[in-house]
């Protein structure tokens, strides 16, 4: 990463983040306005946002032009978030107690029901000619992103998931909000239908390579810190690109030792120390890592419909971003 | 009511709940839609969509083109009830299992989420010129929507909330959807800013009326038949206008038995009938009824702007439906 890209990614983060604050009504009912500020304080990367900001640059508009739908998108994750920690029952994200664990469960529900409401009033702030489209962008992709969750939740009762059937789910759960980030941008900045639709597809390839380095990582990190992340993943039975993969290429004795660790309810250390060596002995680290660069180097290639502009290397340089990440 | 006056309900209604049902995708996942379509067919009078269309009417607009707003409104109302069903942990809904009961949480909180944003498409499906207006009316209906059940949960452990903010909390939980439901309708039909504000007042003081009118018709009832609503809203230390009322109007004798009652958890018959007769000593039934003569009396002189055509009427003949309702 050159300085002058962590400084550009600063900038617009702390952009999204201002401005998002003061989407949210600071009186009452404190038991609605306050969690919700906790959870949008949580942090992370802003990483949806700082992409819908980067593609409009790129494609001729102005961030500032787009700065309510990169606020409105975050908004949206962060109901996402709120409603999966429920749903998922986490106790903790990035460290700090989740809304349901820190109030309760009702008032987690109407914190992220308010925040999508929050959401589309950022949106359609201003009237403008395109607001109908990015609408239509976004509550397709909203919806799409409910059908991941069903989808990721009905998995955890299933023992024959396919790898298509996981790309299907995480494409939905995880890609589509960044494919929306990076249409929307495009469609913000004025960009031609060729570009568009190639930001679609940079944002698609983009997010699903981010979700399974995010399934990768957490194992990476468990052989150096045995974590809980793979644990509670284990526990409770969740399909990632792992499981799937490994479940798909394991002989019989393989699979019957996976899947009874996947049904203990309860895995141990030894468990998880288990787990990854049938990863690795089913070669599933190296098709997962295959898996990323593949989509990242289709994702680098979306990127050649752009004018040549530094927003585009900068486009470039998140892709790198992703495949080294470490966080 | 008039025959017909039953019609044009009837007719409406019909309309609204076909166009509803093809807004919900019949595809997968079926854990997500199956919900929806079972929530959106649990019928009702359907009075919020039916408001919105007269009232486009009675502005000089045509129902057509507001039925895409009037099933939005309806698919609100509907998201609405399923979380609040999650969140008071009600099992049955109009005789039926509520979604949370008869799936799970999960589903539940997901397909109201998924309610919510297919309101939002079903809103901006065409592009118009009032769209920006009739989207910032919607998301801050819903948003007060959101405030009024925090402070309905809220007051669930309070014990000195007032008349005026148990007024606030209807307003913004029953009253507001009502008010957006009339505003947005006499937007789309065209009215004069005098006939839209007029609006907002008929439909806030209807959905008062309406939600006073609820809770009186609850402990009606019981006088014939001993159902639960009434004996679960003691249970959960719900606060009604009656409770609120007579807590407000009680001597030191009756606050004692009637906060003893409100706070035991579980509630007997002779409970419910020894609550109804302080109500009754505390002249609570008689102020109810007068709040609600009050709105209704309000809400008739709201119609005056509008033109005299046969939308009004049916208008006029709605708030006797409100006034004598027994459903």
């Amino acid at each position: 990463m050159t300085p002058s890209f962590d400084a550009k990614m600063k900038s617009l983060k702390d952009m999204v983040v201002e401005r998002m604050f003061q989407a949210v009504p600071s009186e009452n009912p404190v038991t609605l306005y306050e969690p919700i500020r906790y959870a949008i304080a949580s942090g992370g990367k802003r990483l949806r946002p700082v992409l819908l900001l980067l593609v409009c640059e790129a494609t001729g508009g102005r961030p500032e032009d787009a700065l309510d739908a990169a606020v409105a998108l975050e908004l949206v994750h962060n109901f996402t978030l709120v409603h999966d920690d429920i749903m998922d029952n986490d106790d903790l994200r990035r460290g700090k107690e989740t809304v349901h664990k820190k109030w309760d469960r009702n008032v987690a529900i109407l914190s992220g029901d308010a925040l999508l409401v929050l959401a589309y009033s950022m949106l359609h702030r201003r009237s403008h000619n395109r607001l109908a489209q990015v609408l239509d962008d976004f509550s397709r992709g909203i919806l799409q992103v409910c059908e991941g969750q069903t989808l990721d939740k009905e998995f955890e009762s299933r023992k024959d998931v396919t790898l298509a059937e996981y790309f299907d789910m995480i494409d939905k759960k995880t890609a589509e909000l960044f494919s929306v980030a990076c249409h929307v941008g495009s469609v913000l900045g004025g960009g031609t239908a060729e570009q568009m639709a190639a930001m679609r597809i940079y944002g698609k390839k983009l997010g699903r390579a981010f979700q399974i380095q995010d399934d990768l990582l957490d194992v990476i990190a468990e052989e150096n810190v045995l974590g809980k992340d793979i644990g509670s993943d284990l526990e409770a039975n969740k399909k990632t690109f792992l499981v799937v993969h490994a479940l798909q290429h394991s002989d019989d004795r393989q699979k019957k030792q996976l899947q009874a660790i996947l049904h203990k309810g309860k895995v141990t250390t030894d468990d998880v120390r288990a787990v990854i060596d049938l990863f690795k002995q089913t070669k599933t680290l190296d098709a997962a890592r295959l898996e990323v660069d593949t989509c990242l180097q289709d994702a680098k290639k979306a990127l050649l419909p752009l004018p040549d502009n530094s927003a585009r290397l900068q486009l470039g340089e998140l892709i790198d971003l992703v495949a080294g990440r470490n966080s």
